[in-house]
């Protein structure tokens, strides 16, 4: 029974998240009566970080866990890959950076796949934010590559988003995607030890400053290193700076519309069976005279 | 009211046509009735032409037309644009060429653009060769340039599928789309006057070998000079062995169980309107424990 389940994760049993989790994914019998059980009534603080691969997003994590973890958090981080199987090295890789928070019983890590031609972030990534909540963490540290429906999704779903950049990207931040810059709350340059990195940021800085006249506030830039902690204190504090203040968040209500629209979809759909169809058309086609719209007549509401 | 539309649709009138396309295509009240009454015995031929733009495929269509028409045939001509304006010059220049058969009577020519992110062939293209086949067609003509999704389209769409090449393409067939070999039942080489012309037909035979070992029957490759008439002869009796001999098409009950579905998933939606749900989210979003699968309670099924 999910009664049982739903006590667990709320006195903040940390197999009973994994299996909630996973009972959610794998939408089993009960799955959406125990979502709606969920008592929601924590505010934890939802952190995406996202930009391009091989800019130091899973070492700036790790720092930002110990930041946060050091401050007397429970902090959740969940990383979203991409499903291709090509980049499967380097995120082993991107794990092992944050091996040390594995076992710590303040840090929950957990990793989820994409899946979907659309790329967003993951199906159930709102589910998953919400079962978090339910277990009291107070940061939920959303970690993503920026590629399609994922940057769209990762400003809905977070609080504060964080694009990292490394100062190699010189030549390309002229042609950044434009939803990176969009998304946006605080920009980190990272890897920021290196020569290029003050002309990088002031280069940065000038590129923004048409976009700050739309904005109530200036857009941080963060210069960091994040192997040594450098910059992960101020980040911190630009992140909190953020959290108290935030700023109604139109993406936010764009992300939840969808979803709900989704999930009535997946309600209203459910007695469909493509195959069935399927061998209706066939048999159907066989038949001189065939017309589609006759095989809709018994579907028909009004 | 529709009933006589459809009575003047069905005697071959080629303004009721017109009419019937853009009663459809707006889904004025009772279209649904309107495609569900439409007698659909007559077996107009669907050729499907595709190809990478600048192979000569509207002047291909233009020869094809006249080959059918002094067959004495009616033939309708779908041309399907990318929405893309960029394109638009060269569809215009597309468009002239066809211009001799715009005033014929035994010829109806249609522009229809494609819509949506995906890139299918046009969102009504299924109820539009029906409405061709009630008045009576004897072949409908679908011309598009192969991209994204609108190949799979074409294949399930088409009872003879035409995929046109020029010589130039030599060094780009090595990398020619796969979704160009497998929906293809004959290969056009156009521009076939050209120097290197011979050396690619035997080229795209040799690279076509493999294929043919998992196909009931050669694949055609047919030379053509389309700008001259040369080879269109002798297209149109490929195209006419092929029709007098149809292998079972899983594309095509694959094409029409998502049309069915799609249409199901609309009659079951048409009362959700997402305007109406974003102002719930976000009426929803300020209370606290704000929960998004109570807000799906009421549209619950089981």
């Amino acid at each position: 029974m999910w009664q049982s389940l739903l006590g667990q994760l709320i006195s903040g049993d940390v197999k009973a998240l994994a299996r909630s989790i996973s009972f959610v994914e794998a939408e089993q019998p009960g799955y959406k009566d125990f979502m709606e059980a969920l008592p929601l009534n924590g505010t934890p603080k939802i952190i995406g970080i996202t930009g391009p691969p091989g800019a130091g997003k899973s070492t700036l994590t790790d720092r930002l866990i110990g930041e946060l973890v050091n401050a007397g958090n429970k902090v959740a981080v969940l990383c979203v890959d991409p499903s291709s199987p090509f980049n499967l090295g380097a995120l082993l890789g991107d794990r092992i950076r944050m091996s040390q928070w594995y076992t710590h019983p303040s840090v929950f890590i957990r990793s989820l796949a994409t899946r979907g031609a659309m790329g967003g972030l993951h199906p159930k990534i709102i589910e998953i934010s919400d079962l978090l909540k339910a277990a009291a963490y107070d940061y939920i540290i959303v970690e993503t590559v920026g590629v399609g429906q994922s940057e769209i999704e990762i400003a809905g779903l977070a609080d504060v988003t964080v694009v990292v950049l490394v100062p190699e990207a010189g030549d390309e931040i002229q042609t950044m995607k434009a939803g990176l810059m969009e998304i946006a709350d605080i920009f980190v340059v990272n890897k920021s030890d290196r020569p290029d990195a003050s002309a990088f940021v002031k280069n940065l800085r000038s590129m923004l400053a048409p976009a700050f006249s739309n904005r109530l506030r200036e857009l941080p830039i963060i210069a960091t290193v994040a192997q040594e902690g450098k910059g992960t204190g101020e980040l911190v504090t630009a992140i909190e700076q953020i959290l108290k203040d935030p700023i109604a968040n139109e993406k936010k209500s764009w992300l939840l519309t969808e979803k709900l629209y989704q999930l009535i979809q997946k309600e209203r759909m459910q007695n469909i069976d493509k195959a069935v169809i399927k061998k209706e058309i066939e048999k159907a086609a066989t038949n001189e005279g065939f017309n589609l719209y006759r095989l809709l007549l018994p579907y028909r509401v009004s």
